[in-house]
């Protein structure tokens, strides 16, 4: 099943995606996929109306009308860093030993045809396509990582967006580059685990104003889905409708001998098999 | 004015702190000190509800109550790290030439009094006590420090928990080691700003079982609490009901020649004049 959010930003109405492109309005049932909603089973609950036909009699939503974030602002956004080898040497780092960590300001998330903003000062804007996970319910201290797949609720395209400078010149901590506004395109779309093949992979791909920039695939992540999910639950509580981002492939700007930031007015397009794919107008913070 | 939450976890009722410690129950008026709360000028219409003698009124809450963090779970949760020079000095690290910024899950938020969980597998867990800032209204690319006092909603105890193996032994960023579970008791209250001579200092102070660990005071922080604001503004935005601990003074375990880790039974006390007292049993994580 493919969840969305449709209308104005911070009016969504959550919906199921049809085959034929429909948006059935599930407000009727759920009032946002948010954490109450996963904690609540609903995935598995709209799986249940799908599958009696309930979903396809709901009214549709417009097919022009704006694709929010297909979850509603996370709890926490945890990002795995350096997870493809070819990545992390283009970044002129080690490999990691077990997975490094960081995040970003949960209030990055924008849907995925949303305006990025290239923040005051801004000299390095940088991208970086990435699978996410979609936490479904409370990982504590999870036994093994083959335990990890029964807390996910899906999976989701997502573009750890990154400002070089301010991740790297300006002292300290990571999240210093990855935190402003619209940083984190997301969607378009929430697919859940049993539409992906996770163990034959998937395709990730970034191209900037249509040439492409990043080419990789899933299988090719030192640390997988389940390795990182329950390593980070050994460190924090993951909540459900918590956001993981896995890392990304090679091709960041970052990693070229005269890297090629993103500029004002260019177009960055993103997609992973399966998953959808996500256009995003970069412009100058107003 | 003083406002705390009362009750258990997870359903506290938002009161103001009256003279003679009386908890007026403000649930007649908001539903929780939460974003929408800040947001909508909440701290304002309280203030003029209290002169108008209208709180004092309401029914009261049971003073042995327990109180949880005096604001709800905060969207994010950003930390300023070495802002006393002496501690670090002690840490080994150098003065920071700019605010180095690191945070912390959001879920870490618990009460005044509640346990402290050592996590599985950790070995050097430490404490900060730290003035904590609570957003009041959108910080987004202030124009000068001066602007941040206007935004700020109040301030509060806050004790930035981590666990130094987690956060330096581990590789990457420090947020591994600051974001378990319970990590960060927060409260007895959040003053507002109109009660806090910020210019004159506040006395910071933590005990381990009642003997003396950190001393400091709010004047000595490299950079004062405008400037925080202000700088990060600048990377990313911060929203009403958000929290940033400011950074700790010297005394920490990690700065000792033989670093006395806080140990499950040990019960950590920790104070800013004006602000109140937090008392925290440290136990092992169920």
């Amino acid at each position: 099943m493919k969840l969305i959010r449709v209308g104005a930003a911070g009016a969504e109405v959550p919906a199921v995606l049809g085959a034929e492109g429909q948006r059935y309005d599930v407000s009727s049932i759920t009032t946002d996929f948010d954490s109450a909603f996963f904690a609540a089973g609903g995935i598995a609950d709209l799986q249940r109306r799908w599958a009696a036909g309930e979903i396809a009699s709901l009214p549709t939503l417009p097919a022009e009308a704006r694709l929010g974030a297909p979850i509603a602002r996370p709890g926490h956004l945890v990002c795995a860093g350096l997870n493809y080898a070819d990545h992390a040497a283009e970044s002129g780092m080690a490999i990691p030993e077990e997975p490094l960590l960081f995040n970003k300001a949960p209030n990055t998330v924008i849907g995925p045809t949303d305006n990025v903003h290239i923040p005051r000062g801004a000299t390095k804007v940088d991208y970086e396509v990435e699978l996410g996970i979609v936490i479904g319910s409370t990982c504590r201290y999870l036994d093994s990582p083959a335990d990890a797949w029964s807390h996910i609720a899906g999976f989701v395209v997502s573009n750890d967006v990154s400002e070089r400078s301010f991740q790297l010149d300006h002292g300290g901590q990571w999240m210093k580059g990855k935190s402003a506004e619209t940083f984190n395109p997301l969607g378009p779309w929430l697919v859940t685990t049993d539409e992906v093949d996770m163990a034959a992979g998937l395709d990730v791909w970034l191209d900037v104003d249509g040439g492409r920039r990043q080419t990789g695939r899933t299988t090719s992540m030192i640390f997988g889905v389940d390795v990182l999910v329950h390593y980070i639950s050994q460190f924090l509580v993951l909540d459900p409708g918590d956001l993981v981002n896995t890392g990304t492939p090679p091709g960041v700007a970052m990693g070229m001998a005269e890297p090629a930031w993103v500029q004002t007015g260019q177009v960055v397009t993103a997609g992973i098999s399966g998953l959808g794919e996500q256009r995003s107008h970069f412009v100058t913070a107003p």
